[in-house]
Formats: C-alpha cells, structure tokens, sequence
C-alpha cells in the first residue's frame, strides 16, 4: 500500500467516505510528483483536478501513468473554476492556495463552495504566521511576501491560526487543526506552520 | 481501502516503510476498537502489542479476528516491557503513554528504547497544555490530573510544547510537530492538544 506525503488528507478521506455522498472528487491545485488525487481515485472516487503550472501537470501525469490512473487534471485557475455551479461532492486544496495575495484566496474559496454540491464537503490548508519563512522576501502587506521558491518568485499569504475562520464561517465547522511541525530539510531543522479546515457546504 | 482514525501514524508507517528496516513493530497501549497495528499488519508488518486494559484488548482482538489478522496482541506494562534489548525495529505509542503520571512516562520511553533496534524508529505522542481539560479534576501538580473518562478515574499528563524534547534528546531527531485541533464531540465543539515526535534510536 502506498503511503501518500499529504497525510491531512487522510482525515478527509475518511471523512468523505463516511458521509456517503456520490465520489466525486476535485483537487485545486491537483499538481506534482505525488498526485493525492490517486489516493481518491484508489478509493473508488471519479476524481478532477485543476492546476495552474503546466510542469506539475505533467509531473502528476507521469506519476498517474504509472498506476494506470487517468487522474483528469487540466490546466486552470482556481479563481475561475471550470465547473457547474453544486455540481462536485467534495472539493479541496492542499498546500496550495496560500501561492496567491489573499483576496485571491479569498476568491477561489468562493469558487470551491460555488461547486460543491449542497452537504459536500471541503479540505483547505493555510500557511500561518508560524512558519519559519515570515518576513522573507518582498513585504506585500498583512503577512503576504513575495518569496524564492525552487528559483523563482512566489507569493505566499501567511493566516494567523483563526484569521481563515471567517472565510468559512457560513459553512457547518467539522475540524480545524492548526499545526506547527519541525523537519529536516537539506540538512537543516526548519519549522512551518499549516492550519488546516473540513467543513460542510450547509443544506438547503 | 480502510482509513484509520490514527491519522499521524500514516506518516511514521511512510517514514518505517523508507527505512528499508526489518518489518517488526511494537504498539505501546495497542487496544481500542480499531488497533492500528491492523495498518501494519497489512502493510506487511510482523506485530506485537502490549495493552494494560483487558477490555481494550477484547475489542482490538474482535477487530482484529473480523479482518483474519492476528495481532499479537497481550496483557502488559510499558514501564516493564516484555521484550529483549535491541529487538525490535519500530516502536510506538499512539494517544497512550500520557494516561500516566510524568515518571512513568519516563521509565516507559525508557523501555521503549531500550527494545528499540540500534537505528530503530519511534514514534510518542503527548497531550499538551493546550488542550481543553487541562485544569479539570484532581490537580496532582505539574500538569498531572486525576480526571474522570467513560466513568472512571484516570491520570492525564499534559505537557508544555518543548517539555518532553528532553526526554528524546537521547535519539536523532525525524520530526515534531504540535497541533492544536478542534473537532464536535457528543454535539459541542472541543480544543484539544497533541504533541507528536518521530526519532531514530542511535547507531552504535
């Protein structure tokens, strides 16, 4: 059994199981080298993915190729997703939506309750201001930098830990964690900091 | 594919699978209604667990028994575990070892690695100070306290975030993290607090 890297998502896995809506599943930001999408498509769900960088497409296509998976990842943007209103059960983003200023973020959220289905459920993570990279980079403002990543300049928003609660605040709370971890990373002990949130789209 | 609820033991079973060690695990409190040594054992794990409840092995073993899975299972003390020296590879205590006084936590940790294989794999979690019943009950001093659970009374360690870095200091770190979550339980919603740590016993 492969172990997926996204362990959050886990518990939200288990929590989509056990909710017993049709398993229709759709990643925002569905790219990489290890797609959690297969560990849906694994679990009998028909999965979608939208990811802006046409290489991490590519990379999770690669990976999908070698299990046989057709994944369905497009190229896309979270802000403006290609779906029909309520028409998705489960809808999520891990380690993803934090890459743009929060009014974007803020904009994509409404994009991912727009599809869900009524009763569906959503998964969606934040960098905090626990992160060891706070303060790098280009100061834009309420904890968004402009920062270096793998050689080139991305933005990341930085939540404090109940900043996002208003976000989500006309949806039924089902679980927050907010989590500082420590890690080795070429060689080094960093820090980081993820606030985590599942939550249902309220009924009719 | 069954999800368990034990979702930080996904990551230590990624990071035990990785070590290319030989597959024996050791689960310190490994009762309950879903055992996750089950994981194990289906990941190809020989298992071993010690459990002080005899009700909480009867329910591992009818999990256990419905799955055709024999988990190896028995009555017995983390503070004197039944094992050789250097005889296991892996090691953990998942949501266990803190329903003791801090000594006793000590002297298992203790055991713990004392049956650990030179370059084996732990993994220890702790309640923190951040969690909702901290202060409830018979304050034993220290952050110790005899609290009711299911109608009886038991001990509840709880630990500041960097307290118990200095019990594993001993061993290579892996990975930390602490974690504040909230969830509903029996209809209201609840703050509790965990800290987890992964560590690599020392070769000689």
């Amino acid at each position: 059994m492969e172990i997926f890297k996204q362990i959050p998502l886990y518990r939200y896995l288990s929590i989509c199981n056990e909710s017993g809506m049709q398993k229709t599943v759709l990643d925002c930001g569905a790219g990489g080298d290890t797609p959690p999408l297969s560990l849906f498509y694994s679990n009998g769900y028909t999965t979608y993915g939208i990811e802006f960088a046409a290489d991490q497409i590519d990379k999770a296509n690669t990976f999908a190729k070698s299990k046989g998976q057709d994944l369905n990842i497009k190229q896309g943007d979270m802000r403006r997703l290609p779906f029909e209103n309520e028409s998705i059960s489960f809808v999520y983003s891990y380690n993803s939506i934090f890459h743009m200023n929060k009014n974007d973020v803020r904009t994509s959220l409404e994009e991912m309750k727009r599809v869900l289905k009524p009763g569906g459920i959503m998964f969606v993570n934040f960098l905090t201001v626990h992160d060891f990279r706070v303060g790098e980079g280009i100061d834009l403002g309420n904890n968004q930098y402009e920062q270096i990543e793998d050689g080139f300049p991305v933005i990341h928003s930085y939540y404090e830990p109940n900043e996002a609660d208003g976000l989500l605040d006309d949806m039924e709370f089902i679980y927050k964690e907010d989590r500082v971890l420590e890690r080795i990373f070429e060689g080094e002990r960093i820090r980081q900091g993820f606030v985590d949130y599942i939550c249902r789209k309220n009924k009719l």
